[in-house]
């Protein structure tokens, strides 16, 4: 039973490098009546920020007995800890780099422990490839039933990376930035529509452009339009109806985006 | 047992953007025993005719007890219904608007309910993401033995698009165009081979170039040699032996195609 | 439970045509219990040598019950012979052409069949896609219990390609080249630093370069430097700690690389 809890990868290895599949057969290997799930390869590479804002997008619609394996680690084989994150979102194994920001935040219940019994790992551990020789391994033992508390000692003080966070101004604006762009070229940002008084018309400004209004979806505005709307984690997206936002502003991460209240004229 | 049937997901998300893993997880969530298949996640972005068309060349090779989820959704959050079909070819869940074309064309045997009931969606209906929140949902509460009756009320009139067809020309000729090019840059045309008299030689046109005589498999070129085949799903294939079509002639989607008889000689 | 054997997916295919998901359907149809992974579509098209390289890296993580599934098949349809390799390293189903070398040299114990018997492809064999019309549905019936013996006659003869091998020269340096560049710009050569004797400090010479050293991982150069290392498949690996080692050198795949013994000083 235990046996079946599936495992998902995110790793920035690509598809066409034999990493992944590498890391497959281990776990095949030692697992096999996981289900192993191709979460993404496509993380920019070394980009710890990039992973784990996928992370925060998809925590909401996985089931906790799930095992992450996420894998963007640009100091393996340095002094980083590995560990693994038993939670009510999940359990998640990877490098303690700040990719796991946002499990660490939104965690209910958490529990972490540094993986440092080699038991759990391939017997020979490279130093330029844990993924395969420890975090693999370690996620299949899981699945097969191996305990967390066996994997290694405690982790009191876990890394995290800062995110910037939109501000709010005294003439009640706000203002944030791009902080993801999606392959139709919609703009995602770091504010919250549910932060934004409905009660109030909003103008969005992004670049040189003035929006009007945010939006519920794509169709209501006309297509080849510039539009603000809330996207589906609930964030100031702003995109072209049946076209690419990125292309068209030439605008990509890092961007400022304000919203502001329209003034209430009397 | 009927929780095993097997999902398949088509979309035009990429891997980078966490869609896909998102809509992973509320299946895993939904239906734990049901296995996961991507088909593709590289259809064009919003580009319905390209998605119809793959699963035009897959629909013979799946099994009847398979779920596709087909996301191919520049509408959503418009006016445009979201439908489950139930066939001989399959069950396939997504929005209606000719994405399933071919499958309606094909199949001997349907049921066609809207997707009205919210029971089997997520809790919040997003506007922009119904892959997540609706089709990915639905798909594994039938995996997981829910009732196509159950979704919402029958449709009479699902939404086809229009594929042009090849003519048949005074002369005996057929004129055609090319409706896809693989990664290798083989041109495939809108033409069936079956449809060509075998008795007869016939002369390909493309761009510039004229073709004689239509193979059965690459290596009967010359290494580098422009050609005409039978493509694996039975039509008329425009390719270079161990070399790129598409880029060698400058051509791609669109482009016209004919295939003449050869006179015969008395 | 035989039925439950992995069954791996390795092709140039591509995501974007549907060749890939053909395949996949026509496993889930023959062998629904058993999993279906992808190893790589990313294999350059009709690169034989990538796909056996990329085969050489995973065989020793994947467990011998697994069927691969390998379709690089430049000569597709004509007289190159079909075959399935059953070893201590796994079963392998594709083309006779080389793409098997690896496995070949490896394996311990092997057993090779030519795929002769019709009666275990689909009802029609397409001359331009084996991987679907009878490498997919072997590699299914295998899974569900089919005997090896079955399928046609023993191969004695099968096909490997030559790979470069590193040079020992007078002076005691080592001549190789660049085998694999990653999608870090990691360049892999086919030089295996066990053979290089520790107890001396090694000189490592590419394009232009001169790099002092071969270490252990990437944190043991400053960011942005240049180093020499031993890769994860226990090869000579020259790489950029946090950057693009290809793309700065601007270099990449057969480029000549050295390895030199420092002069013992008296």
């Amino acid at each position: 039973m235990s046996e079946n809890r599936p495992i998902a990868l995110l790793t920035d290895f690509g598809m066409r490098s034999p990493y992944v599949a590498a890391m497959k057969g281990v776990i095949a290997s030692i697992a096999p009546a996981a289900p192993i799930h191709d979460l993404s390869h496509e993380i920019a590479p070394g980009n710890i920020r990039e992973g784990a804002l996928f992370l925060d997008a998809i925590l909401p619609y996985w089931p906790a007995r799930a095992i992450h394996v996420c894998v963007v680690d640009p100091g393996v084989g340095s002094g980083r800890r590995r560990m693994a994150i038993d939670s009510d979102l999940g359990t998640f194994i990877g490098p303690d780099n700040g990719l796991f920001t946002f499990v660490l935040r939104r965690a209910r219940r958490r529990r972490i422990v540094a993986l440092e019994n080699r038991r759990y790992f391939l017997p020979r551990l490279s130093s330029t490839f844990h993924g395969r020789d420890a975090f693999a391994p370690v996620a299949a033992h899981l699945a097969a039933g191996a305990d967390l508390g066996d994997l290694g000692p405690p982790i009191g003080d876990p890394v995290s990376v800062e995110f910037p966070e939109p501000r709010l101004n005294s003439d009640g604006s706000v203002s944030g930035e791009v902080i993801e762009v999606d392959r139709f070229g919609n703009l995602m940002t770091n504010i919250e529509t549910a932060a934004l008084d409905p009660g109030r018309r909003w103008i969005v400004r992004i670049g040189s452009q003035r929006i009007e209004g945010i939006l519920d979806h794509y169709a209501q505005a006309a297509n080849g339009a510039l539009m603000a709307l809330t996207s589906s984690s609930g964030r100031l997206e702003v995109a072209v109806n049946r076209g690419n936002a990125a292309e068209r502003l030439a605008l990509g991460l890092g961007t400022a985006v304000s919203a502001s209240p329209e003034p209430r004229r009397p």
